[in-house]
């Protein structure tokens, strides 16, 4: 006697009970099709994924209860786990509810709330304390949701009074980062030995504000071997038998994805998202024949089709004539729609009325600033007359070192690449153009030394170090929280690294105004990263 | 016998042990000529607070540490309570130092961690399980730390075993909103009561970010009568004598301060402590002849100095004589540094060059907020010429509804009002008034009807419901997250709420990018209400 099982990976939207549930009754109806005993839908699937503080609001709950009661009722002839939070006591649980005939049979809440990295749990649930097991078929299922498979120690004293297991569900939020896969998969593999037991997990996919979930939901066999895994960065629903023994049957084969296709289908998904969801149809990008604003072009193209990207090219003297001539070949490349609007004339007007405060120079920062800002007020009058997003085209190795203007290049409503760095984007460029197999990207922009082109002969290098030194001095630093000594201990010149140290400190306030964007990376700047503005710590290299 | 104690409220700075030790050490030396036996400090106060991910360092955890245990050498003579953060395990406690002698003698680590409005303890800390008494001249002093008495229920358990209590020390770093006081209140006189023992309450003072610190720490005597209060927003040492049978000695006179006063310190010394610690001598204010410019320069004057403000006015054609006269008497109430920079010849150079773009409007939204731009590129350009922080003037109706524009009028460093709604910022104009005993914000500011000016005619209430009804709206919604037909039910026209509600919503997108600013009420935007960005709840009345 085996368990037809599936996991069904849907892609919600925050606080949109009516299309979340239209999604599960979709699934419901394959499912039926498929002859299905239990179908499996990720955590809070209900209300989406993460709703922060929606869920202080009681109505808010109240009307999350019953869409997954009305739910029940809908769908009477399968057995269905899904997420929901759970009104109790005036807060709420974190929970899985179990339907079947119609009705909510039981209740499993998550017992470890996570509240570290991007996740605030603590802020908004009760704790469960208790494992629920059900028999489907005779066969006797394990209920936990996501973090309650990440300590194993614990779960084995949590589960110690458990003694049959023929499957462990597992649904999940589970946001992405490159490489987070492995992570997951080690998890999941030594949770099936540990218990000598299958393991359904069931993750959710789609983009929310600065989070894209992967989905990639996976049955694990008894033996801790991946049986079968879902697409990544697309709805699926994924099948598989589950025998008494442990064995699981699937004729879905398993696909792998590099490194570079995983994050740049992450971008994709994250910024389609981002738009579909908040409403915008078309996107504006301001096109410098650079090697940031051509990938963020490629990536909007790739996730709302040319037709809805435009991109605008502002020159000053400053550009040369082969920047200029990339921009348009970029778009060209693309297929999008293509404007040129010179600023030199608004520069000079600016330096003039400017010019009457005394002290104001034409050759300082505030000027080369100034070509910035002009940028940002000339693409936001674009959205704003047009109802275009502006997507603005930072990495994280500038936004981290505050390589940037403020209310300037850093304007806009989404900022694409904000969380990859400027080495991974030159290895998703050559991506893209494999991709497509064409020059989507033109050599010559990757090719070119990286300048902002604000002032004549300028380059990145001059304010900062190469980008590959860079990279990985910020990676120590963010990701890895080393001290100064630890990454001067690496191998590092000690007053590059004090200087990189110094200028991610001093920017925190400049992060703190740039427009959400995906992340991709183990710690990314935001929610998951909290430092303050204010921070003498570190004064004695600030000086 | 009695015990003769110091509540020494500091204002200290996240991450700077050089400066928090220093002053710790000052008023150690004050605490000995007054003959001190115990000398009490805040919650985490050789760090600061809230010093946020920098406690996910393991090195800026040891540092702290090490100058904890520098401060006992260096403070031998007085036993001293003061706040760290202990390293534990990997991650750490919010601990209370007992300083004796030249030792650390003992610790209490705080049990209850809040998690909630403004505060992610969770993340960050240990829970402690122990209560700590400690025998000082014969008496016995009972450690608590901020939240540990805001659950009294809690507490009578937590400190079943303490048998003997002659005083109850909370050391805290409880930030301020306007009446947060009497909440302080009721709590300290109710644990003093149900204890039947005195407190002493330690609060922090000053600025950190978002958040402001309004020290007013107390005695209050095993009856629940306040016996001693320290100052307001200023750093402070109250004295008094503990006597065994529970009475309190202080000379000290208990100051009122009305709310109006409160809030105004509140912002003062926010924006005082943003600057100061981030390193800005000088601040500009766009100057608009409204009330919340005038009102912004005001404070900020009040904080800096008036040799520090600088006012610019930058008018259109769409710009009345008497806002620009009132622009320019503001100034000249305030005696600041005042500009005026017509931006009609760049609004025409713009207009030209967008109009290049076929479905350019110079009538409509698009070429309003053009103006809001322009206006926001010169300040950051004076800014970034002369170091000046660009204050933005904003304030929270404005800010709640999106009645703004994003990389025009928020541009900026520090957003002072922005938690202040539209009909305080009338009462504290008045205030301001009042506290000079002459005219600073023009009286014809303050009857005039608001205005953006950003066309011929313009009114706020052509866009919003009149300021009283739209703020009585918004904290229904905001602060007390009532539901729609909670909302209409209090007598609110329903489609008027309707519309302000999902202008809140629709705008969340913009508050993420506008800059920090004090908080003054008990829910302020930022992180004390974390909304998803994209977020379909409410849809219904979004279309």
């Amino acid at each position: 006697m085996s368990l037809r099982t599936g996991l069904a990976q849907i892609n919600t939207t925050v606080g949109d009970f009516a299309g979340n549930t239209a999604k599960i009754k979709e699934m419901y109806r394959r499912a039926k099709e498929a002859k299905l005993d239990l179908l499996i839908f990720p955590e809070l699937c209900i209300c989406g994924y993460p709703p922060e503080d929606l869920l202080l609001k009681k109505h808010f709950l109240a009307e999350n209860k019953k869409a997954i009661e009305q739910l029940a009722k809908d769908c009477p002839d399968i057995t269905i786990m899904a997420g929901f939070a759970e009104p109790n006591d005036g807060g709420c649980f974190n929970s899985l509810a179990i339907l079947a005939n119609g009705k909510i049979t039981k209740v499993y809440r998550k017992a470890l709330l996570p509240n570290y990295g991007v996740f605030d749990e603590k802020r908004y649930f009760h704790s469960g304390t208790e494992p629920v097991v059900i028999k489907i078929k005779n066969l006797s299922v394990v209920c936990t949701i996501c973090e309650d498979i990440w300590d194993l120690n614990w779960l084995k004293e949590f589960l110690a009074g458990v003694t049959e297991k023929n499957l462990i569900v597992n649904i999940s939020a589970s946001p992405f980062h490159a490489g987070k896969i492995n992570e997951n998969l080690d998890v999941l593999e030594t949770c099936a030995k540990m218990f000598n037991c299958p393991l359904a997990y069931c993750n959710i996919i789609g983009g929310q504000d600065e989070l894209v979930f992967d989905g990639r939901s996976m049955f694990i066999d008894s033996q801790g071997r991946l049986a079968a895994c879902a697409k990544a960065f697309e709805e699926d629903l994924l099948i598989a038998d589950i025998e008494a023994n442990g064995q699981i049957k699937s004729d879905r084969a398993e696909t792998k994805t590099d490194e570079n296709e995983e994050i740049y289908k992450a971008l994709v998904l994250g910024t389609k998202d981002y738009l579909a969801k908040n409403g915008f149809k078309k996107a504006i990008v301001g096109l410098s024949g650079g090697i940031d604003s051509s990938l963020t072009a490629a990536i909007a193209v790739d996730a709302i089709g040319k037709e809805n990207v435009i991109g605008v090219t502002m020159p000053t003297k400053f550009n040369s004539a082969e920047t200029i001539s990339d921009a348009e070949k970029s778009a060209k490349n693309l297929g999008i729609e293509f404007h040129s609007i010179p600023i030199e004339p608004l520069l000079q007007g600016f330096n003039q009325e400017l010019g009457e405060v005394s002290g104001w120079n034409e050759k300082g920062l505030a000027f080369e600033n100034l070509q910035a800002r002009i940028r940002g007020v000339i693409l936001m009058s674009l959205s704003n007359q047009f109802g275009y997003i502006v997507l603005t085209t930072g990495n994280k190795s500038e936004t981290a070192v505050g390589y940037s203007t403020l209310y300037g290049d850093t304007a806009g409503g989404f900022a694409v690449i904000k969380d990859v760095p400027k080495t991974i984007v030159y290895k998703l460029s050559e991506y893209v153009n494999k991709l497509h197999g064409r020059e989507v990207i033109p050599q010559s922009v990757i090719t070119r030394i990286p300048s902002a082109e604000l002032r004549h002969n300028q380059k990145d290098s001059d304010a900062l170090p190469e980008y590959d030194i860079l990279d990985r001095i910020l990676k120590a630093y963010i990701e890895e929280e080393k001290s100064l000594p630890q990454i001067i201990k690496q191998g590092f010149d000690a007053e590059t690294v004090m200087k990189v140290i110094r200028m991610v400190d001093r920017n925190e306030y400049k992060r703190r105004l740039c427009p959400p964007g995906v992340k991709i990376t183990p710690k990314a700047f935001g929610r998951d990263r909290r430092m303050p503005i204010t921070n003498r710590y570190n004064q004695q290299i600030r000086q």
